[in-house]
């Protein structure tokens, strides 16, 4: 037996309803009977070892591009210092087959629409999550259609075109205003449009719970940070290890930190104000583009999980974000912009004391530094200009 | 004992040899006595499994950014039907650290830096190797320099100098003069710049064979296909597999398919005309642009290889590669335009019936499509245009 059901009121739907949202708003996820008796198998895939824990009666090996595996890395020296965190992992998403964590959620939405057998699958997306849909699309051969909003810029729109996806650019005064003309239009269509807080891609991530879970042979970390945007990301990751807690694997809970971008915290500036829903946010303007979600819908569960369990809350600077970006590029990991704000959020919860000298932590790298040049416009960069002639003195001085 | 021997007569020299190839220009191959005696062990990197294959005497795994690892897929209905090719896989090195095969070779260049107590790795590259030598010096402490020509595009230079690499732009009447006059600086600076095909960045590229052999469990393909550039990936998947034959672990070795891109085919052509030296490339222009080097040193060892083990060539028209890479996308696949080149020789030599029906064929994915997107201004693309008053409408005819 499977259903959906609200996160904070119970309401219940059944698994197979068209819309990502309960009656009043609430973000819906799946419960699934049994998952107390869940266990891991051999597989190779890690959906497959983790089948029990996941609601699709049938998932076919061949929609997967080789999505999950990820590594977890430690974060070394250079960002340990920066943090003040000596046990800082880092969960590298950008080697994934799109390049970010989305398409662990695209695989769900994939092994959805098969066994419901529907032939298109709908988001609305600027960039990252339209791109990877549009590849398992193409890889299902599943009709991919995104909805974007004017200013996706050029680039995510070719990756979606060439993936054969349909692209609709929807003139509108603003962004909401588009999402929520183009999510009524499941009705009349018998669309399923995803959002990117939808039970089904909340599915998916938990994976990579489950992926921790084995590579860090049974022992949670203490913290997760995740940059937040429209929240199916960390309540996926949570809700992962909620299972492997209900089916006894393991015997706490990670705490998560919710990250947003200062000029657009939504979710973390009403958890910091101890108010119980999202302070919606607009006209603002961030570096973090791929976490620019102003008004999330559902985001009020994730308010209810940090107080409930403990979680914490920071934002980040534009400065801040910016320079992290670099440090983390001189660690060896060119991130995005988005990506980038976990590190600052760390760095200021350790020097508040909220995370602990011997907490374990573990950063979500979520998205490729290459995914989002623009953002690299605000960076400096210098580069020696030599010639034939110079080439040997300007060595000379550049090994000083 | 290891040492150094030049792969066409077997001249030797000390491992430590800072120059990358032999005095007569010959590429150089790592030796390692004993290699017939190596077996796999158990650990967690591909490296560390095969380290009795390895000539490093010490590998810190602090220096791994979480290389390797990558997924053999099936390629799936649409490549295998545009190919004619049944038993189809992709082995996608896009989903390493930097999104390219490149960091397997890097991460040998730091091991090395590191036993011999270099401070400082240098490289000569437009991209890809330069990007990737950046991040794993920033990951390790060592200092990476980076000589690019003139045209090298603004994000790659960006990438690198995020990385904290020093760059190193020099002007000189064409790359190749410029390379020379770099290649030459080694001496007076007792600098080890690594170029594509030197023998340490080849015992990089062997643990693609090795993780081909551990994904294909024990059985390895008939057909390799790869990019060739510099040559170095090739040389070192195939000398992966030889020392597996020379440790008795398989039975026989897997042909290479030499692919270039018909504008500039030094190595394909001269395999086609059946002559032993590299047929130089010179002023040409190539969508392919990751693999550009038009007078690869120590070329010849590919040549005489292919002799010698019946591997294949084949090249790729400009238009073709552009259809290719539509193609892979189309599969769910976004690979950058030297990558898509794998795809129409595949399918020209079976067309021939070089390559039979019933053979096995991985295809290398070398490189994400990201990082080459000046490639895509040669790709249509299509967006629907609309507003809020009109998109139900549209909605309606893209659904038809």
């Amino acid at each position: 037996m499977r259903k959906l059901v609200s996160t904070l009121t119970g309401l219940e739907y059944p698994f197979e309803r068209f819309e990502e949202f309960a009656d009043n708003g609430e973000a819906l996820e799946v419960a699934v009977a049994g998952v107390e008796e869940a266990r891991p198998r051999p597989g190779r895939h890690i959906w497959e070892r983790f089948a029990e824990f996941l609601p699709f009666k049938a998932m076919d090996a061949s929609a997967s591009l080789g999505e999950g595996n990820t590594p977890l890395v430690d974060a070394g020296g250079r960002l340990k210092s920066f943090a003040g965190v000596n046990r800082l992992l880092l969960k590298n998403e950008t080697q994934n087959p799109t390049w970010s964590f989305k398409d662990r959620g695209s695989l769900a939405c994939i092994f959805m629409a098969q066994e419901m057998g529907e032939r298109t699958t709908a988001t609305i997306s600027t960039g990252n999550m339209g791109h990877s849909i549009a590849a398992y699309g193409a890889r299902s051969g599943i009709k991919a259609l995104v909805f974007v909003p004017e200013f996706a810029p050029r680039e995510k729109l070719m990756a979606m075109t060439m993936h054969g996806a349909t692209v609709i650019r929807v003139r509108a005064p603003d962004y909401a205003a588009m999402k929520k003309e183009v999510l009524g239009l499941w009705k009349d269509f018998k669309l399923r449009i995803v959002s990117g807080n939808g039970p089904i891609r909340t599915e998916g991530y938990k994976l990579t719970a489950f992926e921790l879970f084995e590579q860090l042979q049974g022992e949670p970390p203490d913290y997760i940070a995740v940059p937040t945007s429209a929240c199916g990301h960390i309540r996926g990751l949570f809700k992962g290890f909620r299972e492997l807690l209900a089916a006894g694997l393991i015997g706490r809970l990670p705490r998560m930190i919710v990250v947003q971008a200062a000029n657009n915290s939504p979710i973390v500036s009403a958890i910091k104000q101890g108010v119980k829903h999202v302070i919606p946010f607009s006209n603002f303007h961030t570096v973090a583009e791929a976490i620019t979600t102003g008004n999330p819908m559902g985001g009020d569960e994730i308010i209810a999980k940090a107080s409930e369990h403990g979680w914490l809350a920071e934002d980040a600077a534009e400065a801040e974000i910016l320079e992290a970006q670099r440090v983390f590029a001189e660690a060896g990991w060119f991130v995005e912009s988005a990506t980038a704000t976990v590190l600052c959020a760390v760095r200021r919860l350790r020097a508040a004391g909220r995370i602990g000298a011997g907490d374990s932590v573990v950063l979500m790298l979520t998205g490729a530094g290459l995914k989002d040049l623009d953002a690299l416009k605000h960076q400096s960069f210098n580069v020696i200009e030599s010639n034939l002639d110079n080439v040997r003195s300007d060595l000379e001085r550049a090994l000083l």
